[in-house]
């Protein structure tokens, strides 16, 4: 089953937004056993857009449209949806009933006539109800292809895919599983881990697809099949991956989650073990944070962090002695390892992550180089710290610190399980 | 002059990675004048591929291609372009020259074989000198139309972008002048914007485009035109500004940036100002500080900031009073304040935002329900906070208390101007 998602949008091909839609409706679909052959993003424009329906048509079962769909005259997906199918608008009660109880709910001033006229629908389309806002999803079914119209806005399409769309897919088509496992690897370029694992590769049956995802210091290597006998698919892939972690087994750093993280995977071990974390970050901003509380459950283990980007917050708010920074500098493993003590001690947590560096451009409170990181890790049995040298470019020294600090944490917190 | 952006990697199609690099690619080539006509993710697939950049020369002048360039076996795309053009792979020695010096600076082992067979390139194209990583770019041109291949890494697709590609399309075409304004507004849905400005949306030339951009609790609004007459089109879109202006008066907040953001807003202006800045985070996790510290400069404004996710922690590292949590719970206005306040003084700022509130999925250290989330303002002058609900998704809880955040501060720091 062949599935391509079509998103609908300026915005997109001019750069303003980034399409994050269509990596969550490819996994979803991936989960449900559809295969996702192509993502193509197209203007708001009627021609463009049948266009890349009907070639889409041609080569997949199952067509996905995004976006278009607001009440303003900027949105022409459902008209040329209509026109697509030969079809009309037609106004549908339940749809109307249901913009009607969303207005009085979320907006509480008078229902205006181009949110009503977003109950208008094509004749042959079923609606998906969309729970959490005016523009519903749309259903339509060509012979035995399916189209699904979704709106834009990101939590009301995940809604709709969640809720509507995959259930009536999985009723409609009997579709294969598919299997993807990702191992973690740390401490390997691309090319020497390819080299190291090259004779299993070799061996690697064909229809087990190998892929190597190199991001900012972590490798991530992904098996990946499809077939009817999910049973027979999980003993094959766990048969191979028992064959390649000999290769890899000082630098392979856990399995990545479902969901798709090393903070997920340190997420879940920390509430298993009832510990806790604190985060000190200089250079990484509050990005290591964020990794964590977007998830939820993050308060089952996160008990907060400070994020010390002046120096003199590092004195007055984590307690690090002025001394201390003036002996050895602020971007020092001296200066890291004392905001990891201290912040396990403000925040009374097992596990103390801290951060310091120069991420650059320029030069900041210290004179180290751009690109200089100290991780520190601390905890009720010791503390200690690493040197990094990341480069010169901003964006990929406080990523690559981010994931240096979640690569340290993880292996400090499976060392003894 | 069309683009067209190929991105090409199974991880794309699964939704393992999102796709950043079109939109980055997208906004750089707006500026030069280039406009994407469409983007198009397909598979590791050698078939796939040629499919792709045939149909896309079809529509396009210039063909961009990201990803597949790297060491291992699962990176078809450089063969796969010397099929389509009908060429053969050979070494450059410049590009092994380079390839050599970066192993030296960054790699410090041995070159492996597979690294050196980076080196190999079509006959025909000419390499983009990647000083970031082993994979070249290419230039091939054909007949008018040019085609680009460029490494899927986005740092260092991002350099030869702005380093090798821009100037080179600069060069060969002579392009349009694309500009792209966009008003920020707060406090009004998309239908009602759209039914306030209807007697100026009427009227408005038809080469000037009109796009409405819902997003959390942010409406944008953007004109977009194109024409050779660069003085002219400012000068128009400027007038269409200054129409609509008088309809939004209360709700508009200020121009996205071209970069694109309301943080970069308030940065340039804190920085302007010579003021500072200070966070105390519950609900929002280091979500804030992070959208400040991802940017460059924001050690010219940024003190630091407090995550004090579980409620001991803002009793400890943020000093909020034991009694005053114990009164009004920990999400309430008063303990919004006392983040704020206290977040201004350990800080030494003289702006201070603090959030406190309830994401969800259940409830946490308060009773408060799902999607209550309190916003305070600290400067020297007073401090005040406004309530919301965002709803019950948590991932929407998160970001639109980020994004209110960002409004009230907006608003604070042009108050006076």
């Amino acid at each position: 089953m062949l599935a391509e998602i079509i998103t609908i949008g300026d915005e997109l091909l001019i750069g303003q937004v980034i399409d994050t839609n269509s990596a969550f409706i490819a996994k979803q679909l991936n989960k449900i056993g559809v295969s996702v052959y192509q993502i193509t993003s197209v203007q708001d424009e009627k021609e463009h857009i049948l266009k890349a329906m009907n070639e889409a048509e041609n080569r997949a079962d199952i067509i996905i449209l995004t976006g278009g769909l607001g009440p303003t005259k900027d949105d022409i997906t459902k008209k040329t949806i209509a026109e697509y199918f030969d079809d009309v608008l037609v106004k549908n009660d339940a749809v109307l009933e249901n913009i009607e109880s969303i207005w009085k709910q979320h907006v509480r001033t008078r229902l205006l006539q181009v949110n009503r006229d977003q109950a208008l629908i094509p004749s042959k389309s079923k609606p998906l109800m969309n729970t959490l806002g005016t523009a519903p999803g749309m259903w339509m079914e060509k012979g035995e292809k399916v189209f699904v119209s979704l709106p834009g806005v990101p939590y009301e399409m995940q809604a709709l895919v969640e809720n509507e769309m995959l259930p009536k897919l999985k009723e409609k088509y009997h579709c294969p599983y598919i299997l993807h496992r990702t191992l973690m690897v740390y401490g390997l370029g691309e090319s020497d881990l390819a080299e190291r694992i090259e004779p299993w590769e070799n061996e690697l049956p064909k229809h087990i697809k190998l892929a190597y995802l190199p991001n900012l210091g972590q490798m991530r290597l992904r098996l990946s099949t499809r077939g009817f006998d999910e049973v027979l698919l999980k003993k094959e892939v766990e048969e191979q991956i028992n064959k390649v972690l000999p290769y890899i087994k000082d630098e392979f750093a856990g399995f990545e989650d479902d969901e798709g993280s090393v903070e997920i995977v340190i997420a879940k071990q920390l509430t298993k073990m009832g510990k806790t974390l604190a985060i000190a970050e200089s250079c990484t901003g509050g990005g290591v944070a964020e990794r964590f509380t977007v998830n939820s459950g993050a308060s089952a283990f996160f008990k907060g962090g400070v994020v010390c980007y002046a120096t003199q917050s590092k004195i007055n708010v984590l307690n690090v002695p002025k001394s201390l920074i003036e002996a050895h500098s602020v971007v020092s493993s001296q200066v890291a390892e004392a905001m990891a003590e201290n912040a396990l001690n403000l925040f009374q947590s097992d596990y103390a992550i801290a951060t310091t560096g120069n991420a650059g451009p320029t030069k900041g409170d210290s004179d180290a180089e751009v690109g200089a990181v100290f991780v520190a890790i601390a905890t009720k049995k010791g503390i200690y710290s690493q040197k990094f040298n990341f480069g010169n470019l901003r964006l990929k020294v406080i990523n690559k610190a981010i994931n240096k600090a979640l690569e340290m944490l993880l292996k400090e917190i499976f060392k003894n399980t």
